[in-house]
């Protein structure tokens, strides 16, 4: 078993050394932009890593792992166009730095692509890891759906919400813990542990992820810092302050998100001294944490030696105390 | 063997029986709805026909047929997001009726729904047909980037024109002739001669589309007539013209491709007599049949009874003298 940054190393050179060089170039030039800019690469390390810890062999994982995250930045390609996003990692997204078709097209080839290297599985897994790859990739399809519902919507409960990004986000993780086990053929008990582990660990990264959108720092986290707040996206902590406002308070936060003309700036900002004046961030680290905390009972679960649930739990306590 | 009709009504049912319940009902629906809306159903009546002429099980055919239907119904809710289409078989195009985020988002689900829809092959093929299916579906995302490509460019070759039309219809019209082929297990060379005999007729085919589309019935074809024109498509008809037209009639043609305002009756006329004046729709005729032609030669070489190759035939021929 390695350290995060080490499974992120080798990640990075095999994707690094992926060439796509075909024709035409419009379409594979955003499929390497996007590939490039790079990103924690969470999503196969964390593959790669489950893989290892169940007595897996690496090699086999390495091509479904890089297709799970191939997956994934298709994904924040379309999602981008549908939330008219212009920054992602620091970086313009696809659609603001080419255009809309280029970025659905290139999406779409990037799906395709992340299908053929999801069949690199051996055969006696493949269809298995297909399955479980083509579920996955379905609920998180329904989660972005959720999440545009939602924003249209005046009121969404934090159940709703939190059930949102158990589609949106928590789905995808959860199942590169349980690729990497089904690589390593451990034992159905081994694999349903891991899954729920990652589960419960994929909602406490999404409310950090949340909690870092309001409070981060810009140069770290790669997006723009109140992005959430100016998108009326509902999160946890825009949920939450609407549940614990009173009087003028709430009348502020009704009219900052029922006004469309106003200063950037000023909206994030009124935002922003609300939730500190109501503790959100705070109750929103709580919240992260309970799911933290049902993600250790599962680890604690697993049939593995304390030097892999080790690991298992670093990642885990990088992934809440991150501040990118 | 039974006739294309009898194919279409089974295939029909399957599709009519599928039941796309869960929710979120706003991603499901536009998928229910573009299946509704019918269309030939080309692609897997070409797989089930290919299955029994090599003495496969149609059972076993069914879904994986189905799975290439919905990647090609993906590829149309994508295609016509970027071609700004409205109207697609008479009805409105998904982002039309919707909008266009529904529209990325359900032909991404569908993407999906097709690739589990693949998976329901047999181990002993699966890698097969998985292989096959990523291959051609990538290539048909080739061809459509450079179907835009050309759309913003001034000049095209025929040749150019060709090449992108194989790889956008054809490539996934003699995959699906394979796939059936790969299911009933016939020999490679079998395999090999009936891709290439419906790589030819997908060509044949997309110049008919391209025919009709300029001198089709409305009522019968579902595409307002026209519309390649208005959208400046570099098709056969147009490349031909340019090819041919002299004097006023290339002023004239290269006026209505330049300026960006006019009324659509209007330039669809005006170009519709330069094809008439300059025998646009018999050349593309005759360019349709050459491929035609170079499919029957292909179709000659298998190995199959005569009765098999009456059914290829008439389906060929059925392609080529369709009016919608």
């Amino acid at each position: 078993m390695y350290s995060f940054q080490h499974y992120q190393e080798l990640l990075t050179n095999e994707i690094n050394n992926l060439k796509f060089e075909r024709e035409p170039r419009e379409l594979y030039e955003p499929i390497e932009y996007i590939l490039t800019i790079g990103g924690k690469r969470l999503r196969p390390v964390v593959t790669l890593m489950t893989c290892d810890i169940f007595g897996g062999d690496l090699k086999k994982a390495m091509y479904p792992a890089i297709g799970m995250e191939m997956f994934h930045n298709f994904t924040l390609i379309h999602d981008d166009i549908m939330d008219r996003a212009p920054v992602r990692r620091g970086f313009a997204t696809v659609h603001t730095k080419w255009d809309e078709n280029r970025a659905i097209l290139s999406g779409d080839a990037m799906l395709i692509l992340a299908n053929q290297f999801m069949l690199k599985a051996d055969d006696d897994v493949l269809r298995e890891v297909m399955e479980l790859y083509n579920i996955s990739g379905l609920l998180v399809c329904d989660g972005q759906q959720y999440d545009m519902n939602y924003e249209s919507r005046n009121r969404t409960s934090i159940d709703e919400y939190i059930r949102m990004i158990e589609l949106k986000t928590a789905v995808l993780i959860s199942s590169c813990f349980r690729l990497g086990a089904v690589i390593a053929k451990t034992s159905s008990e081994n694999k349903d542990i891991i899954e729920k582990f990652g589960h419960n660990l994929g909602i406490s990264f999404q409310l950090e992820d949340d909690i870092l959108d309001a409070f981060g720092d810009y140069s770290k986290f790669g997006k723009s810092i109140g992005g959430d707040i100016l998108a009326n996206k509902k999160t946890y902590l825009l949920l939450k302050a609407f549940e614990l406002a009173r009087g003028k308070d709430l009348e502020d936060l009704e009219s900052w998100f029922e006004h469309k003309v106003h200063i950037p700036e000023h909206k994030v900002q009124a935002v922003l001294d609300i939730y500190n004046k109501l503790n959100i961030r705070e109750l929103s680290k709580k919240a992260s944490r309970h799911y933290f905390d049902l993600s250790i009972e599962q680890l604690n679960k697993l049939q593995i030696s304390d030097d892999a649930k080790n690991t298992l739990y670093e990642l885990a306590d990088y992934l809440i105390n991150r501040d990118s």
